[in-house]
C-alpha cells in the first residue's frame, strides 16, 4: 500500500512517534522495532521468537495483531498535531494465513484523517525464506484527543 | 456473561484445551493463565507487568487483546469434536477504558455455536483496587477445521 | 439482552428519538417500526416483504443490517442530551442464521456509554411460526457530536 | 483499487453473478444495479433516492452498506466454483462521510481468496456533483459453501 500525500501538521511528527514507541515496554518485550516513519503510514518489524509462538510453533496471532495495532495508531498519530493524544477506540482484524517465517512486517496506512476520527488499514506480512506473505489484514479507528493528561503522544 | 448450557461433544475438552494452551510460548511470556474453563466458556487471568505496558504505563491492548483472542478460541474449542482444530477467522475489539490495574480477567463466552463456524463474544475487565471495570469487548469469529496436520488443537 | 439501568440526560429523549426515526424515509421504505425505547435500549421491528429478499426468497442480510443499526445508534442516542447528535462511527455484523420468518425484532442495547464515544451492542432476531431464532450480532461505535448543523438528532 | 489477476474457476462467472442479482428482490427495492463484473472485482451503483434517506434527507448508510454488502459477496463470488452458494460470515464497514450526493458507487475487491473463506475489502463511494468522494470502507468475510440445497449462487 503507497499512503496517499498526505502533510503533517507537527514537522516533528517522527520524533514524537519514536519517543512514544520507545516508551511502550510490550514492544520491547515482543521485539517489535519501528522501520519506517512518514505522514500518514507506519511499518513495524517483528523478528520470529520462540517466545511467541503458538500451539503449533508459529508466530502467535495476538503479537502480530498487537504489533498491527501500533502500526496503525501510529500512522494516525503522524497526522496529528503536536499536542494531541490518541485513543484506540477500536480494531478488526482478518487472519488469512499462520504466522509462519523468520521476520514479520506490520504497516498501517491512513485512509481517511479526519479532526476526531481517524481511519487506517493495516497489513501484516510473513517474511519466510525471502518470501513475502499476507497474513493479516486490519481496520484501525483512531480518535485524536487533546487536554487530557492520561492521553498524550 | 453466563454461558448458554451446552453440551461438548469431546469428553475431554478440558483436558485438550490446557495441553492446548500450554503448549502457547506466547500465553508464558505475557504472564496469561486459564483460570475457568467450562462448556462453551474460558476466563483466562493475566497480571499487570511492566514488560507488557505502553507509553503511559499501563496495560498494553495489544496484550489484553491477545490473551481475550485466547480466550474467545478456546471457549470455542470447548465445543469442538475431539479431532478437530481451531482457525480464528477473524475478530474485532472496542477498547472502553484503559488497561489500568493489578489483574485483568478476559472471558470468552459462545454465542452462536456451528459445525463450521462458531461465534464468540469476549469481555475483558481490568481489576483495580478490588475494583473491576470493563475495558475491552470482542466479537470473534472461529472456524472448526479437520483433517489438516498443521491445524490441530 | 436486559438494558443496565442508565439515567438518561434528556428527560424527552424518547420524543426525540421518535422524531428522528419517523424523518427516516429508508426506515418507512423498508417496514421497519420501534416498538420499545427506555434508557440505553431500542427495539426496532420490521415485518417479512417480498421486496426486501434477497436471492433465496429469504429477509436480505442488509436491511436487517439497516434496522439493526438504527436500533443502536437510537439505543445510544436515548443516553445523549438533548442538543446533541449522533454519528455511528462503524459497525460489526455476524449473520449467524438465514432470514427466515414473517417478523424480524432487532435490539440495540448500550454497553458502554461515554461522554464522546458510545459502545452499543446488537442482537436481530427471526421470528418463525412464532418461534424467536438469534439471526445477527452487531458491535456499534457512536459518536456524540454537538454544534454541527448536518449532525443533528 | 485495482483488483489482483485472478483467474475464476467458473468461466460462466458473470451469468451466474448477474442470475443471482436479479433475484435479490431488495436490491431492485433499493435501485441497486450491477455495473461491473470481473474476477474477483464487483462494482454496483444505485442513484439518490428520496424514500431511501436518513433523518437529514442524506442516502441512509444502511441503504448504501446493503449495496456495498452485495458487491463484496458478489466479487467474491466470481472466483467460486460453479456449483457453490455463498455465505456472508459477517462484515465490518467504517462510515466516513456523509451519504450526499446524487449517485452512489459500491466496489467489492477479494485481497485473499481461499478455498472455504474469501476475505474481500470494499469501498463506497458518493458522486455529488460530478466529484467522486470515499463514504464507506468493509471488510467483508464469505465463506464458500457447496452441498447446501438453502444456500446457492
Amino acid at each position: 500500500m503507497a499512503a496517499a500525500p498526505f502533510q503533517p501538521q507537527d514537522p516533528h511528527y517522527e520524533r514524537r512517534v519514536r519517543s512514544s514507541f520507545e516508551r511502550q515496554q510490550a514492544m520491547k518485550t515482543i521485539g517489535a522495532f519501528l522501520s519506517e516513519i512518514e505522514p500518514g503510514r507506519v511499518v513495524i518489524e517483528m523478528p520470529f521468537s520462540q517466545s511467541l509462538t503458538q500451539q503449533h510453533g508459529f508466530m502467535h496471532a495476538g503479537m502480530i495483531a498487537a504489533a498491527l495495532d501500533s502500526a496503525c495508531g501510529y500512522a494516525a498519530s503522524t497526522l496529528f498535531p503536536h499536542d494531541a493524544g490518541i485513543l484506540t477506540i477500536e480494531y478488526k482484524i482478518n487472519l488469512v494465513a499462520p504466522g509462519k517465517g523468520q521476520l514479520f512486517r506490520m504497516e498501517g496506512v491512513v485512509i481517511k484523517p479526519g479532526r476526531t476520527i481517524t481511519v487506517v488499514e493495516g497489513r501484516a506480512y510473513a517474511i519466510d525464506e525471502g518470501k513475502e506473505k499476507l497474513i493479516a489484514t486490519m481496520t484501525a479507528t483512531e480518535m485524536t484527543v487533546t487536554g487530557r493528561d492520561d492521553v498524550k503522544h
